[in-house]
């Protein structure tokens, strides 16, 4: 990849104007790492376009000259793909309006740069809920969750991303600006393309806008933590919850104690949440549009579970409070392994049925390959999915456990490949997996892809390091 | 297209072996055309093979030679998509096997050849429940209804039939085959390529199998018809339904007085629904995974709308037999048209909340340009789809009306395309609706589609007189 040409350069900065780029490294700094500090990227220039006619004049310059381009939302992502090496920056993050919320279309029409929880906020205040929920919605935008096809904690019962997105408008990578911001419910006239849109990380084009789809405001929930016996258990569980409320799960969480021991340990204001230290536990929350329904359709489940033997301790929330303490210390999973030193961070799902046998194959095959190592798994379960984590022993050098990663994670993705599953859940490829994936993928796919790809960025100039 | 040489049908024929090819004019016969007998095509050689070993082989064959396929599921498709005219009929109805049902993962996995109704009863045989249907369900195929991205009468909860799709196996142009048999709920590696073929009409590939997602039986259900003044009252109703019931709606079909009564006068076993006879009804079901629950928030709904006084009438179903007649004078509102003599059909969307503004416009508009017209519009509106009959005045002479077909379609399709719906909801393009389309979608649209094709199946061998 060439540098760009100081007259390209000037033509992009000039294009837009005062407050439409920076090349300060200060103010670029931020943008060029992320929490995690596993990337540290550079670039000439950074774009901060305002408007989906500057996205598209710039990309159109950028083309011209052939200059790569790695488009940035709320720069969240874990896996590298919104990081640039070299590329110019274009963020969206200063594309805000929100362009309509139609409460008897269900569906809501808003600019990439919003974020997450601004989305879920507007909803609100029309009477409806976007149902998509992650630690990191308070920063990451509309266009990155779509780019990346994210998940978040209600798949189970609203999808992931690309079940949510009625309408895109998103910029090509010629600068055209491709129209799609329907608000319709079915439109079978020819290929879809948003979907090629949808969780291709900035490859096929830049998501400028999206129309999402809006749900009613549940009149009841409930919500436990629950502490079980084993994975398996968990399964078990999670097909009676399905079953017994018609669908009405809204999030089935899976933890292991050694996650809860950090979480206590290390995160201020955490407390146990049972009077027991079981081995699983599960955060199980339940919706229903009846008032009243949800409550007790929870209190009838955990007690048949418990009359099966299928759970051995388990706390229903009584109150907001209770209810925030028990997700604190779902959500702080991740943060809680840090002061513990690193580990082999994994994103896999496998089918919901082999989940639990997955968890003790790969964890013998990672006790066997690193003997002591810690496996902190948790994760959306519900979804086939988990975090599946491999933690230095205590006191072990962690440089040298660190130097293992790539090596236990082959190990940890074969027995993913075995059980049928996706060495990404939902955290795609990014600059971080795109090889390993090509160890997983068919030719057939990769080639596809590929042509795909070509046809649609010919000149491969959109995140050109990210997917295949 | 050329015709296929004597050459090249001699090796699909012994390539398929006995059983798997058919040159005899009256089995092939009806396949060439289809119930609303708009479509009479013809093929040298029909192909039916057995597994997806064979279609690849077939496929294979059919590619070196340049010979064009047209795939072929149950025949049930209303725009020609399935019709040869001259070039190779692959029929998928073979493709028989049901490979695996998994309750834990709500997952099955089916070949293309298994009927919608047989789908339906596998997971209803394994505790769950297939969601997707429609009319034609007991002959149409799953290949047939993922190809063309199928709707029905529960999309409101469930989605159409892209949403209902967890992997695909398909035959690629080249004859290679695409695993992409996941039962999976998250994957993030690269383009999700089974969505390209999800819709695609038969254009990038053969469909041989796919994974669908099941659900819970639901616990309780309940089914009314009601009577209202105007679609405008049809769109409150339905807001307050999907709010009061926090997505307990599965159904929500609107029927004209005049569609009803030419069910009533045409259709043996059918009556009048209520006592009153008011300009507009709607069909609602509610259901819940609380026994009890669908009952009470159904008759809490209607008690709440009389008194907005957003509704004139209603019956609840007391028991199946009188769901089951409900449900008939809907089904049968295509069927009952046939007799009051042909007319300009459409099956459009629009966004919900301006379906009652576009079947106002429509319909002036269809008066002014043929007055005495009779439009008979019924559907899924709490899709936005609707399907807009235009009918023949009483006694008019209806080969000059139905000759004025296509001018009238504009006409019903420019208000479409002003009030930003589609013109092919649910039934896709097929040879019927390809050059319509091409009104309507931007230059970019087309282009970008082409471009995709073009990457897929270079010969445009598959399908090639439908879509762009």
């Amino acid at each position: 990849m060439s540098t760009p040409s100081p007259t390209a350069v000037e033509t992009l900065k000039s294009t837009l104007g005062p407050g439409g780029w920076t090349q300060d490294a200060s103010e670029i700094a931020p943008w060029l790492t992320e929490w995690r500090n596993k990337w540290q990227g550079h670039t000439p220039l950074m774009l901060t376009p305002r408007t989906t006619a500057e996205v598209a004049a710039a990309v159109t310059i950028c083309s011209e000259h052939g200059i790569a381009v790695v488009p940035q939302g709320g720069d969240t992502g874990l896996v590298g793909g919104q990081i640039p090496y070299g590329e110019v920056l274009l963020s969206t993050r200063k594309l805000r309006a929100v362009r309509d919320v139609t409460p008897l279309d269900d569906a809501m029409t808003v600019e990439a740069g919003v974020t997450l929880l601004e989305a879920q906020q507007h909803a609100t205040a029309a009477g409806r809920m976007f149902p998509l929920s992650l630690a990191a919605e308070g920063s990451a935008t509309i266009g990155g969750v779509i780019s990346t096809n994210a998940g978040g904690t209600a798949v189970i019962r609203y999808g992931v991303m690309r079940d949510l997105v009625l309408g895109i408008e998103a910029v090509m990578p010629d600068g055209q600006v491709f129209n799609g911001l329907k608000r319709l419910r079915k439109d079978n006239t020819g290929y879809d393309l948003k979907q090629l849109l949808i969780g291709a990380e900035g490859t096929l084009g830049i998501v400028t806008a999206a129309t999402l789809k809006l749900f009613p405001i549940m009149r009841s929930r409930a919500t436990a933590m629950v502490g079980l016996d084993s994975a398996h258990a968990a399964i078990e569980l999670l097909a009676r919850a399905k079953a017994e409320t018609g669908g009405g799960v809204e999030a089935f969480e899976l933890m292991k104690r050694i996650g809860m021991e950090f979480v206590l340990k290390h995160i201020p204001d955490t407390r146990e949440p049972l009077d027991t230290t079981p081995p699983w536990y599960v955060l199980i929350e339940l919706v229903s549009g009846e008032p009243g329904a949800a409550e007790a359709g929870l209190e009838r489940l955990l007690a048949d579970a418990f009359e099966a033997g299928l759970i051995n301790d388990a706390a229903i929330a009584q109150n907001q409070t209770q209810r925030a303490d028990f997700w604190k210390v779902r959500e702080e999973q991740s943060a809680a392994q840090r002061p513990e030193g690193g580990g082999w961070k994994h994103d896999v799902s496998v089918p919901v049925s082999r989940i639990a046998d997955f968890l003790d194959e790969a964890t013998a095959a990672v006790e066997r390959f690193h003997p002591g190592a810690r496996v902190g798994a948790f994760g959306h379960v519900g979804d086939g999915n988990m975090h599946y984590d491999v933690l230095c022993p205590p006191g072990a050098d962690l440089k040298a456990f660190l130097a293992r990663w790539e090596e236990g994670s082959q190990i940890v993705h074969d027995v993913v490949a075995r059980y049928d599953g996706s060495i990404s859940a939902e955290h795609g490829l990014g600059r971080l997996k795109t090889d390993e994936a090509r160890r997983y993928k068919s030719p057939l796919e990769i080639a596809t892809m590929r042509a795909v790809r070509q046809a649609i960025d010919p000149k491969r100039i959109m995140n050109p390091a990210v997917l295949f």
